[in-house]
């Protein structure tokens, strides 16, 4: 069970972000900072964009800024809306072929669980994650000048 | 997010030994009820036994059962023990490379999360996923004789 590389980035481009307060970043210097190819990152920024967490100002000195303050960004969700699809076994999804899927109490089991997982990481915001003790030290280990809020 | 196929694979057989109580069953009966391919069954049959699910019969006559009760099958450790890994990021991986790991929170905070996704699992057991008021619909589905334990 793996989260996708797409809903990895974004997370580490909110962190990135994140520590940059009102302050715009571009692509290039997230994709320098993480050694991340330009191309995968461009994808996921359109996404972020698209769901509301990031804004992006264009033209010269342009670039991209958390929309939404860190404290509101709740992990779950993130990885809710950045997953291509949340389709643990075969039966969750429209090409299912599973027979037994009209009796089967496993669906709901899984269900179950995965709402357990996503809850878990929706107690936690991108906030804590850039909280005072560490956010000094991820902002060092990017190479980027931290923003106070 | 997804389980591996080989994990779905690893439940349906269960279910489908659990319906058959002591009586053996063959890999191609599996095969034949599920529609599923003999070689994928073989390699998932192999670690259930590995993993001390499912017993071999070798011989004439001989085939599979279940090597423990269903009722002591724990769904979150079938999960646990079948995932090829349960790395859900980069950072929980060998090969990772990225950068602000020695300072990030979000591993230890997605750790918490696959907790409570499997302990969710391991509140059922495959004797809940056998009850009753489901076994024989499942028999029916899967064209078997379900035997009573």
């Amino acid at each position: 069970m793996r989260l996708t590389l797409y809903t990895d980035y974004s997370l580490r481009v909110l962190i990135y972000l994140g520590l940059r307060g009102n302050e715009l970043s571009t692509i290039q210097s997230i994709s320098n900072a993480y050694g991340i190819s330009r191309n995968h990152l461009m994808k996921v920024v359109q996404e972020l964009a698209r769901e509301g967490y990031v804004e992006s100002v264009r033209g010269q000195g342009g670039g991209l800024r958390l929309r939404r303050p860190a404290a509101e960004i709740r992990l779950g969700e993130v990885v809710k809306k950045m997953e291509p699809d949340l389709a643990l076994v075969e039966c969750f999804r429209a090409d299912n072929r599973c027979v037994i899927t009209p009796a089967c109490q496993l669906p709901a089991i899984l269900s179950r669980a995965l709402t357990a997982f996503i809850d878990e990481l929706d107690r936690h915001t991108l906030a804590e994650l850039l909280s005072v003790s560490t956010a000094s030290e991820i902002a060092d280990l990017l190479d980027i000048k931290q923003i106070e809020p």
